[in-house]
């Protein structure tokens, strides 16, 4: 392609309202263009590398036997109304009505279209199970777009669907999927972790976030340092096990704590550790309050003391609900002398605990000397603080480290959410009805173009691998008016193409600073710059990521690229 | 692909609301499922037709030298409001608001996206022409959806701007376009026509609309019987030339018509013939009256009329408002002693006439014996009549064919309508700035492959050219429960797959017809059924278009699949 054919207008400066490396660049670079806030044009270059991906995308679908299909934008909100979340999901969905004032909905994401599908025309266990899988644009009215295209309003997505008879048929094609989204991640050069998360509200059973590791991301990832192991903080359940200090107990004492609440105060004023101090929290799950307690050196991870309390929402008590309930301000609380009906449940680390502090239920006021067991009973002792960096790892290898991670693909175990709401059903070998066990896989096409862009640059602009760049070789040639130069990268350029090489010949009539400081913008992995050595036939070749630089004889040029970027 | 891990629901009724074969047999044959009125899913195997059109429509472009890229479905309401589409588009245009209350348009078409694209980014000649498309998912909210993907509300559709200096360069792309649209439909097997077309409203000059020919096309093309004309019946020129008849002019005399009105009504009851009488119509061209008159064997042709008066719109006027400016109903007007300010316009064909008949601008009289010129003035002869089949074809070759057609692509010369009104300006060779000159290119993807499947089927099913078709090859072991036809069929879909060929294979415990039934329907090209013979490594292989059928041992299957499909 010569850059005069096609399109890409580089910026000098840095776009003021682009705040992360990727927007900044995929801007200055020419390869995209926002038309609002959240919704962009891909253009050119953008297009080819999303092609690729989509081309791995595709390739890793296939292996794991999903077949592509394509379903449509508009879906009708009786759809959304039977799988409820019409009214569940909030201004995020996108609405409109056509010219008969039917309801619409644009997909964010295609569950109930599909399942309306299988429904209608899978009827046996006999066809099941099965995999579709398609590339779509999807929309989602985000509250805060931003980071360009990682949080867009308009989006290209790849998304899965599978059905099943029974859930060995799920856990396979699950793990066959797992197994699919990490070569594409693989193959698109990504560092990224394969990542335990929250099946949250949908009522699933297992899940896994890809996550690229970058500090923009918005989600915490504790990993293994010496394992592949990774969850979602959320997720990640620690195994440390604790024994009682060795010391012998003391009787229990209440002190004036004047003006002093937190952890930090109360530990400091008491001229103790945090270790040493019983964190105290009221919590509602559902309609009932409960008392929860951890080491005041941890934090309680709400999800694991849901999942505990088996309840549908869990939240932190209101100020005024603790107030009612233990008789005083949250800094003070503690469960020494509390009603027998608020249940007392504790993190393991409390086991540790031998004279400890904690608040005495009045104002101004804290036990020391408290003893677990002796001064207060607890219902259950389990797993409920939030891991932390030099934990062990959950899974036995090494120890947790925290990273930001960038969500590019989610694989969930639906099970009967959609099937049982929609009326998915199908006959089993006994002839008895029974809801399909889904599974869907999704992966943000235009979000991965964006997190590779955040992986591979430098400063001077872009660094595309090889598989995914738009080009793979840039032909320079450094005056074009000068025809030994013109002829000979024409040559080169067109040499290549028939070898097979995707080339980019900047044929414009700019000054050569220009050239090359776009060059290195754009980031195609080996810019080949005919100059005065024109007349000999030889060439400049560079490589943009290590920067190596060789000449070469024309007839050489199409075996060093090979060379280079096989390195 | 094995049938068993893919999505094919066959049908064997007719559906009750499809209208056209290809509505019919793409649902039956399980490429389509309609989601709500004119809206679609595209099964695997159209997803597969899909791609393979797509695949040509890109060779094809990358030909002209058009790049692609992709714009965005959610298009700013601004934009429109600058374009003043926003207005005039009517309720075809899908609307919504955000959360924020911001009015969008889904994306019916591009010209308004990319000319802000290109004005903010172009400001100079020298980086023009330049030519972009994109393959996307459009939106039209179609009055009366209808026969399928041919007339959907969310469709498929390549669509391609170009942006130029001067009007050649216009000229030269919009030539290499209508090649490429030639090359696209000729390679998709179609039977088409590229059509001289009607600019409309839009300010064009050029414009040919491509035409598959079909009984169930919505618009006549007449086209010649020997060369390639062809053009929308509105824009035919009529090319013949009249002589006054042979027949010495009688004194004008005005008779009794009681309630003839009609052309064939009063030549009949005068006894004459209906091309000695002249047809006289009252239209209203912008704000004024002209009568406009042919030989009562023709129709006027209002855009002729319309072009003549160099009106904007031009409009039949109505009983009354005719009655009021000659006195009497519409049936009974003619050209003889009406006011000198009322413009009288004639088609050439009037010329013919010597002693003929017209209305006396009086209830129930007639004139006879009228002889242009001498009983009334004609202000401007010109071509204002429908071409009739008959008639010589413009082109000077051969005699025009009327012909009904879908039309699937269509070239256009934009000029600046968009770029003046959006302020799309560059700076010329002499730093003069200009409005620049735009072309747009569209192919109804979707309604591609709906008009392959209406041309090519038969009373079993669809029956695809072999580049677009799904698979090459169907396999069909008779009993997949007998191991040696298993294996045989298992050897040769592998075998097949290696060597490149795209298989379908029919792995479903389903009897025999059913599978033969729904290989018809779905219209692969080559059958390969593994039966009795598969002991003896032999198996039947039949050609779908023409029902051939030849044995092949197991080892000249694939030598036998390029044979027949290179036939």
């Amino acid at each position: 392609m010569k850059q005069s054919m096609t399109f890409i207008p580089t910026l000098r400066e840095v776009p003021a309202d682009a705040d992360t490396k990727s927007h900044q660049l995929l801007l200055r670079a020419g390869f995209i263009r926002q038309n609002s806030s959240g919704v962009y044009s891909y253009l050119p270059l953008a297009k080819k590398v999303l092609q690729k991906i989509e081309t791995i995308i595709r390739e890793e679908m296939d292996n794991a036997g999903a077949v592509e299909m394509f379903m449509p934008a508009l879906q009708q909100a009786e759809l959304w109304q039977e799988s409820g979340r019409w009214y569940s999901y909030g201004p995020e969905l996108m609405r409109l009505n056509d010219r008969n004032d039917r309801e619409f909905a644009l997909g964010a994401t295609h569950e109930e279209v599909i399942t309306s599908l299988i429904r209608d025309e899978i009827k046996s266990y006999k066809r099941l199970p099965l995999a579709l899988y398609q590339i779509q644009t999807k929309f989602r009215d985000e509250k805060r777009p931003r980071f360009g295209l990682l949080r867009g309003r308009e989006f290209i997505m790849k998304d899965a669907y599978s059905f099943h008879s029974n859930f060995d048929s799920l856990d396979d094609v699950y793990q066959k999927m797992y197994n699919a989204y990490s070569a594409v991640f693989r193959r698109c050069g990504l560092n990224f972790r394969a990542v335990i998360a929250d099946s949250g509200a949908m009522g699933g059973k297992d899940t896994h976030e890809f996550m690229v590791l970058s500090d923009i991301g918005e989600d915490t990832i504790a990993y293994s340092d010496s394992s592949d192991y990774a969850a979602n903080i959320e997720m990640a359940p620690v195994t440390a096990e604790y024994e009682a200090k060795n010391e012998e107990p003391k009787s229990l004492e209440k002190v004036l704590t004047e003006n002093q609440k937190t952890i930090e105060e109360v530990s400091s004023f008491l001229n103790t550790t945090q270790d040493n101090c019983i964190k105290s929290l009221v919590f509602k799950a559902d309609d009932q309050y409960v008392l929860a307690l951890v080491r005041g050196d941890f934090e309680i991870n709400d999800i694991k003391l849901k999942n505990l309390l088996e309840a549908s929402v869990v939240e932190l008590a209101s100020p005024a609900e603790t107030k009612e309930i233990l008789g005083c301000e949250i800094g003070s609380i503690g469960p020494v002398n509390v009603q027998k009906d608020l249940e007392i449940v504790a993190d393991y680390s409390i086991k540790s605990i031998v004279n400890g502090v904690c608040g005495a239920n009045e104002e101004n006021y804290h036990f020391i000397n408290v003893n677990p067991e002796r001064d207060f009973k607890v219902s259950r002792f389990a797993d409920l603080r939030f891991i932390q960096e030099g934990d062990a790892s959950p899974d036995g290898n090494g120890l947790i480290k925290f990273a930001k991670g960038i969500e590019v693909g989610h694989v969930f175990k639906l099970g009967t959410r959609y099937s049982e709401a929609m009326n998915a059903s199908f006959l089993d070998e006994n002839g008895r009805s029974q809801s399909m066990i889904m599974g869907c896989y999704g992966i943000g096409v235009s979000r991965t173009l964006a997190a590779v862009a955040e992986q591979f640059n430098d400063e001077n602009g872009l660094v595309w691998p090889a598989n995914l760049a738009p080009y793979q070789v840039h032909v320079i040639p450094v005056n074009i008016k000068d025809e030994v130069q013109k002829e000979l990268a024409e040559e080169i350029y067109q040499d290549l193409k028939l070898a097979g090489f995707e080339v980019l010949m900047d044929d414009r009539q700019e000054r050569p600073g220009v050239k090359f400081a776009d060059s290195d913008l754009i980031g195609i992995p080996v810019r080949i710059t005919v100059g005065k050595k024109a007349a000999e036939g030889i060439v400049e070749m560079k490589v943009r990521q290590s920067g190596e630089i060789i000449e070469a004889e024309k007839s050489q040029v199409s075996q060093e690229i090979t060379n280079l970027l096989t390195v």
